[in-house]
């Protein structure tokens, strides 16, 4: 079984044991995700950038990002759930989809820009 | 090889065919996390909250849930990896965290309560 | 003095008091208010979409809820400020900007749709 | 009028005239909001943290972080509305409180710690 499957099936029967899906939609999950997006952004947002990883690797802050980082995940399986999208699948092929969209020639060395 | 592995060792590739490694760091690809998060909820923001589900399985719409959950993850993943974080282990460990911290008995039909 | 320049001054005041402006920059600032967004939207993700307003008005949900809203606001005026933008009049032009984006005549009654 | 007045006051006429206020509810507004936080998070995610406030300062970058910067106060100011919360006086009472909770003496030149 892949990870993702194994996260979903876990969370799955995590909330059917505590008759939690009634309490499951598209909009609610997506704000739990967001929740943790935000506690993991906590964690970042005052580490000097040039810094960061290496700060992120001691702890006890190397724990709580993995803390977070896994409730971001669970969320998003959750979410890919209720929307019917297989994840795993679908990133390998957005993955695919970017790289004919940024050909190596005109994009080597040069940051994606937004404006 | 799992599918989070898959993913990451794919979004490493297609970073380092364009060279594009120097501008990745925790705080960077955090915001960039950030931002794909905010097209999948600008997706969602204006559904009737009772009919989401059925809406996004329609066209166009899933296509482009699709694609914006696939975002997320794939940041969600180059995250993980700069913060040396084992994602699927982390997100499993986490599930039976939770099934600990919120036993069945007490948890049953009850949504957990942030306030 | 209008409200926004007076949150923008008292801000301005404790952070120089505690000597913190040398660790503000627009992207540690922008992660900031993400978490701020984040605590927010853990407070309402649960509610019932439908009785959300009623649910919001009481307490100790409501006070809740102005704390996140007053910190969203904070950092937001803090990070207009870092990127040099007048906050107020930007805002009020964005809105007349909309309103020719969406004639009254063929707006009325259809939510903006994003897909 | 205060600015925050003025932006209330200018989005609901701006709402009522399309009638757009049946699509309003808390949880719909915060996902928006989410929504355009995510556009601002994608203009800043690149820039190089040490230079993002001056390359803010130059076009088409500014006008870009202004547009969004406005777009996320918008909703703010429609979504405590809808809280029925009075964003100006609040934020200012959160400085107070937070200024108590950070005491000059003890907190002179250390950032505030998440963990």
């Amino acid at each position: 079984m892949s990870d993702l499957e194994a996260i979903r099936v876990a969370a799955k029967a995590f909330r059917e044991e505590r008759d939690w899906e009634q309490f499951q939609d598209p909009k609610s999950v997506m704000l739990a995700l967001v929740g943790e997006v935000g506690e993991l952004a906590e964690l970042l947002q005052w580490l000097p950038a040039d810094r960061a990883k290496e700060l992120i690797a001691e702890e006890p802050l190397h724990t709580r990002v993995s803390e977070e980082l896994a409730d971001v995940l669970v969320y998003l399986v959750g979410l890919a759930e209720q929307c019917g999208v297989d994840l795993g699948p679908e990133a390998l092929a957005k993955i695919e989809k970017s790289a004919l969209k940024h050909p190596v020639a005109t994009s080597k060395g040069k940051a994606p820009r937004r404006v």
